[in-house]
């Protein structure tokens, strides 16, 4: 498919019943800026947060990508502009006129896997109660970013129709700090997104198949469990599916990697209309090459730049990286 | 193949001409006792060494095996004629009559990544200068274990014919005190297999991808990077091909998996005639699946129990594990 701006069925005033044939993705999350050291360099103050990464990742795949965030004054008009031009709507983002947008500092180490967080400032993000707006019900696919488990509840709650398929991020903070809640909202979802380490801190389990076995009984049909530099592994029922992330010389910032993923995993979705676990192994094929081009710059720079030939070379180089033949075994 | 014993074309006194066609593989390395210590329990003193792990596994798929070692008195006689069943040559093993076979003792973390050594008695070790007997000449590959460089160089220079592959194993221990004798040997071997922190340690890069390119520049035409439960990468020139490892449900003793991950991939070498890169891809299949059986019990016990339907079920793990459709891509 081609890269082309698209505006999606909204932008034509289609009805809903005509809509439902976009298979449009609504995606909640942060819209927010960071400020980032790496042991390469030092970015200004830059736009990020998990929605911005999966909006940019997936709208290389699908549109309309349905925004549902929080921003404050400070966050550019351009920045909405660009996300529109690819077809992201942004009905569903909420301009706070008297407050600051989320702000996220962090400095990583040498091996760039660990970080230290050196500012957050919540700001807007403190009041952040999602409203689906009405244009967007009857989307067929839900990304419900690393956020309070509540709210994510809230807004599976919103939708009168229920997506074909819901995909949730978290993280260890909600694990401590919110269990009962984020067992709640588990029972609601299709995918869980998680790491490694939050995979054995909510299971108390170390061994990463035990801890799958443990998550999927707690209500997501599909698991995947993200490892950074060394892949990501997918499980469904007793099946399990492993791709690597792309070996690359340099990794010059990883801050969205793991967001750029979920944009590529839901985008590839939405747009073949599949969710059988075969299509989403080659979900995470495609959501490992998004998160390979995210690391590769500062910030979201790299997932705006990149054009639908980049993609689909680096999925080539993905193929022949994991490729062999079956026949010599 | 089915496993059967075979005692190979020594065994019944062909010709050295005639012996090419059996595709020998000589094994040099230790031949030792270990004690475990892992989170899960706890061993008495058993069988271990890099040539005994190598032996085990790549008998499974090549005889003859033809060994290169050294053992003390106390070297249970059982244990030698244990390997000579499965087609293992034992001409070239060293007995020390008034010595110690050689002794590690170590105990692994809660990750099962790390270790501390807890007693290296080398004993005949120390005494270790390997003659490949007349009886070896001919043999189309070399395994050289990790062992002190200026050994594993005199091994290569006693070969009259030059294997088709000569693969080398080494470690930081050699990086840090014989770095000099261990570029010499780089120059004359065609694999090199080390794990991710000796590539970094060989090279200075982070970046395991400059890391490889550096070390392809030494000498190794092929380098294969072992990462553990990560997985393993193979680079050769421009190509790069990575191989997951089996998620396992309990990793109950990870001593000798890269050994048996070695004595897979040249087993497989071996058995197919074939040292193609593409070949060399299943060849990292292999061994991944005799490292995945090694771990699953103490010391080599696991690879002395597999069958070869054993082995089949595992390899079809593995395709399971990696194999997507390209074409949905």
């Amino acid at each position: 498919m081609p890269n082309v701006p698209c505006f999606g069925a909204n932008a034509i005033g289609l009805p809903p019943l005509i809509k439902l044939l976009f298979m449009s993705v609504i995606v909640v999350g942060t819209m927010a800026f960071d400020a980032i050291e790496t042991p390469f360099g030092k970015s200004d103050k830059i736009i990020g947060g998990s929605a911005t990464y999966v909006a940019y990742a997936a709208s290389h795949f699908i549109q309309p990508v349905q925004q549902v965030s929080i921003v404050g004054y400070d966050f550019p008009n351009e920045e909405i502009n660009a996300l529109k031009a690819l077809g992201v709507e942004v009905e569903g983002v909420e301009i706070v006129p008297d407050k600051k947008s989320f702000f996220w500092s962090g400095k990583y180490h040498l091996d760039m896997n660990t970080r230290d967080t050196l500012v957050t400032d919540l700001n807007v993000l403190a009041d952040f109660k999602p409203v689906v707006p009405e244009s967007y019900q009857g989307a067929e696919f839900l990304m419900l970013g690393n956020l309070v488990p509540a709210i994510q509840k809230s807004v599976i709650n919103q939708l009168k129709h229920r997506p074909k398929l819901i995909v949730l991020d978290t993280m260890n903070f909600w694990i401590e700090s919110a269990l009962d809640d984020l067992k709640e909202v588990l029972q609601l979802v299709d995918v869980l997104l998680v790491n490694d380490g939050e995979a054995r801190e909510l299971t108390g389990e170390y061994s990463i198949v035990r801890a799958a076995k443990k998550i999927l009984a707690m209500g997501p049909k599909y698991l995947i469990i993200k490892k950074g530099e060394h892949g990501a592994l997918l499980f469904h029922a007793n099946s399990v599916f492993f791709a690597p992330a792309l070996p690359l010389e340099d990794v010059f910032d990883p801050t969205g990697a793991g967001d750029s993923f979920a944009g590529g995993f839901i985008g590839h979705l939405a747009r073949t209309k599949d969710i059988s676990f075969e299509n989403m192994k080659t979900a995470i094929i495609v959501g490992s090459v998004m998160a390979s081009f995210c690391v590769e710059k500062f910030g979201t720079q790299r997932l705006k730049e990149i054009t639908r030939e980049d993609i689909d070379a680096r999925l080539d180089a993905f193929v022949q990286l994991v490729n062999f033949d079956i026949a010599l075994v």
